[in-house]
């Protein structure tokens, strides 16, 4: 089911970095303790934190790393600009989470995702497989160390160009 | 300057929850090394903590506490259910930035707010004091245990109606 | 090579509460942005979450959740009441993490266990596979709601007993 | 009671950075949604935030800046690498809580804190003021970007030497 040549610095753990199936990435989450508030669920910030986790992962299995792009003579990074979400249903604790995440813009210096959340493990039994949790509309910019908007590297733009949906 | 008397219950520290001036809620936050990340620069998901903090604040200084609201038989808690943020400017390590917070509505199970996040102190250097580092708006709801809306208690309502912007 | 059976309600994620290999659990960590800070390291504090990952999931692979213990009439928690813990080398954006715990002590309220987490790869090449990064001793409890020590529920202690390293 | 020329930058907000009181360094902490957990309580990794903001409030009290030390030829950071702490309490949401830092040894490379956190306030109630909640022994070393240590600059030691607690 999983595809170690995926990842294939992953030493074992071949769904390390999530999965591509086609333009879509999916990737697995646990809520923990860290992840929860005193009101029972998910703390509303912390659905960014999984989301960049897939946006992050999504990069790493098309061959993008942070690591390359900010050593060098000229640090880049990727920086949000914008975000627009929806908090539909709330996870708890134990739950089972899948980030699913499509790139729908890459050019220039600006990258855009679609970004979804769904349940697909309710530990308390509450919420049925594949339900909504949070959506998202992601602007991010490749940028500088002076935080400039910069042209993406050629190899980003065109490890991305065929996963971009259309 | 401060005003101890808008938190009685300060034990010294009479900002510890802010200061309201008129219908503005305004809390200073400092970056510490928790809240950057590689980059070098505030990590995106905690500005919408430093939003919350000034959201609580706010309704502490009139009075609405998150634990009278919660203990009790009917355990309230108030939920975001969207957001639209644009981050402006980045912080960095050792700035002091002041939280801005609006309350726009409070009616029915609903709240918004509007916020922006401002930078006073500039530790580097390099942001003139004022610049707009974020701003966001704030849909939340008051929510049972069972994750419903539940109209605002009147406590609440009351507190808040004068100072919702107009 | 890993064994969904362990985790039944994996929905394909089989990885996704880490592997048991006879008494000790094992958890694989990417470093993601959150993790670090703008001196180019894991944050110290988020080592500590990441070994909770660990000790949860170790927990879940022989039967104890967190809602289980948590729901009902007489709700209980597992809390820390000491650690002690050396950070022997610093993690990086995009590394790939292993913690590893052993639980060595399960018996009326307390919990001990003994952590390591250690590089599996280092993204920047830093750093040779196996390398420890942090280890830790960790004396826990099981508390109820007033926070007062409670003993461990017979079902946990049965199927923690032939786990508990001797 | 506050001294606003202990940070002349704090435009407005006197305590910002706590206060020293001879070589006792005081921080108030608000407990805020983003620090509980589900169940109920601060989540425990999190006191570690709260005694590193005191212990970088400290420095910044005395002239010392992460900013200084990180910027230049030969970029400086301070890392933990030992801590030994206990839970001995715990705090709940909307508590005010005061951190309490000395430093006891600065030479060489090597700096080591004691730290306490006590409660100030308790919303619900139930704690008493001054109850300790946490309690630790912190070893840290100044590093430069290889992760090796280096001898504290001269300047650090010498704004150290008056307060190290003998």
């Amino acid at each position: 089911m999983s595809d170690g040549a995926q990842d294939p610095a992953g030493h074992g753990w071949p769904d390390a970095s999530g999965r591509l199936d086609g333009n879509l990435h999916r990737l697995a989450i646990r809520v923990y303790y860290e992840d929860t508030d005193f009101s029972g669920v998910v703390y509303h910030a912390n659905y960014l934190k999984f989301a960049e986790r897939s946006r992050s992962d999504f990069l790493r299995l098309i061959g993008v790393h942070h690591t390359d792009l900010f050593d060098g003579d000229d640090p880049l990074a990727f920086a949000i600009h914008r975000m627009e979400m929806d908090f539909v249903k709330p996870a708890r604790i134990d739950d089972l989470l899948e980030v699913r995440t499509r790139y729908v813009k890459a050019s220039g210096a600006r990258i855009e995702a679609t970004q979804e959340i769904v349940c697909l493990v309710s530990a308390g039994g509450a919420m049925p497989e594949g339900e909504v949790l949070w959506r998202a509309q992601v602007y991010a910019a490749c940028i500088d160390q002076a935080g400039r908007p910069r042209r993406l590297p050629a190899a980003v733009r065109e490890a991305m160009a065929p996963l971009v949906a259309s």
